[in-house]
């Protein structure tokens, strides 16, 4: 399984709506086609994002039919700036633009700037999965043996570049030979956790118990769960996490109980510009994810949904940070 | 819309596995359809589960062929067994089944016990519609004006033979002019939050705002949650209370951020004789109604999903606990 690939001219990615039930994959040349894919979360994790729409740059650029320089910068602008307003809670995704951005004011000829602008995208692709690898093996070193894990969401190969960020953790300790296991929470609205997580550790041979969201907190009180390991779209400066909703409520009682709480993620997560969490913006999905997410209306017609995506979890409540760089602890200062 | 009604020599009942999208009632007169509907959650609510049980008690003995009292008595006493292997957690089925056996053993005709059967039935019903009111009455004085409430599950008039628990302290602070608004945490697996506590809301003009499960931890950090109300199945002597699964979390996660939680329940649902709430027998539900509830399977085939029906609050993190017969505060010691 490629999560996404660039196969000279065009981008195959996996259809992560479709999973678990049908492993599809989609071929395009249009980077609108990538935009949309984002959008509507056929590709999603804040480290794919960032690939995805650097790789989106690289087709619009391949696409360009324009000769003069000027109006090829207008273009591939054009698209970055559509590309940009997908989502605007991981950081990510701002980061690999302007990475892009960067090599689009290249010197040298449209032609040497469009090969560049692949270049860069798929060099930013291998450097999201050597991260992963990083913080795999400097998060697998937390993890007591035997380790029975908590994660939310989705953090693994269909997150990133990579092998993933949380879920790396897991599978390499997996692979270390730490008998761990894994309960994962099923994450709504969109199940990322139900559909997505159980699947690779599943693939991977790894054991793993769906539970709903909000049987973890029993779970933490029965004793069963040893540490929470999850992802981040945005970490501040101070080290305030933004992940997907949820997080924070598993942080709140994971602290209750005495239970560390781990964020993994590549250092493109983090947002030195922000101070605290406070100032990270919270992308709203449509309340229809809510209420129609499972193939059948599950609440009356008309009914008001608030349903952010995200929510902020403070660095108080967060035992270490985990990136390629290695482990963060407290105070956290990320300049 | 009635919930639950006795019309002379049978059962009528909303199936509520269909709401809120088909309001659809059922008619039986068959003990064993009553047994069934509770099992499959078509009738639901602590409350109304006893009240349920009762009039089957009373359906068996209306049908019963039995010419001696001794074949009457066992005939009658299988049923009471049938209804009370139902569900394991929510004590007031178990009290009501004793009243009924209490009755069963009145002196008397056959007939004449037949009819002391349905009379009874019909007293827990009103019993508990009576108690409703009371516990709407007394809840009512602890909600600040305008209070934004956060509920878990459903407690209403589809949970009870009257208005409700933790719902009937909302619906009569709403009557005395209260501007409350309600967030009603969907409620996983079975999303009784999403559908019908919603639906209950909107048919009584109540302001109601659907939010996922794990929503509810960052509205109370938004400071948007001002109290929470919820029910229980079965409340041990030292106020330790068993209630749907996600109770445990709201209280852990309302403590988190002093925001007060209170549990409304009929004394039926007191049992006095447990010490303490790990006592309570938590059913565990089949997996599938986690993994495929909503007409599309959302996880993959052959998973592992632990789905615990309950969770036990302990008495700590409940501020008060509201029954008919008032407001009780700590120490909970109820004999």
């Amino acid at each position: 399984m490629k999560t996404i690939e660039w196969l000279e001219d065009r981008v195959r990615f996996i259809d992560q709506t479709k999973l678990p039930l049908e492993e599809t994959y989609r071929e395009t040349d249009l980077y609108t086609v990538i935009g949309d894919a984002i959008r509507s979360l056929s590709i999603r994790g804040a480290p794919l994002i960032g690939v995805a729409a650097a790789y989106g740059v690289a087709l619009a650029a391949l696409r360009s039919r324009q000769t003069d320089v000027q109006s090829f910068h207008d273009e591939i602008e054009c698209a970055i700036t559509g590309l940009a307003s997908t989502r605007p809670t991981a950081v990510n995704l701002f980061r690999a633009l302007e990475r892009m951005k960067v090599v689009l004011y290249s010197n040298g000829s449209i032609d040497e700037v469009r090969q560049l602008l692949i270049q860069e995208a798929t060099r930013i692709h291998m450097e999201d999965a050597e991260m992963c690898l990083r913080i795999g093996e400097h998060g697998a070193e937390l993890l007591p043996d035997r380790a029975r894990i908590l994660t939310h969401c989705n953090t693994g190969a269909l997150a990133t570049g990579g092998e993933g960020t949380a879920l790396s953790i897991i599978t390499t300790a997996h692979r270390q030979g730490n008998s761990i296991m894994v309960y994962a929470s099923e994450t709504r609205p969109l199940l990322q956790g139900a559909r997505l997580t159980t699947w690779e550790l599943m693939n991977a041979g790894i054991p793993v118990t769906l539970i709903t969201d909000n049987t973890a907190a029993f779970l933490m009180q029965q004793k069963k769960i040893d540490c929470v390991i999850v992802g981040a779209d945005r970490i501040a400066r101070n080290g305030d996490a933004a992940n997907k909703v949820g997080t924070y409520m598993h942080a709140v009682t994971a602290k209750h109980h005495g239970i560390p709480l781990y964020v993994a993620a590549p250092s493109s997560s983090i947002d030195s510009t922000l101070e605290e969490g406070g100032k990270i913006p919270i992308e709203e999905r449509n309340g229809s994810e809510v209420t129609e997410g499972f193939g059948r209306r599950i609440a009356p017609v008309g009914v008001d949904v608030y349903a952010p995506a995200f929510d902020v979890t403070p660095a108080r409540l967060i035992s270490a940070i985990i990136t390629e760089k290695g482990i963060h602890r407290h105070p956290f200062d990320f300049r």
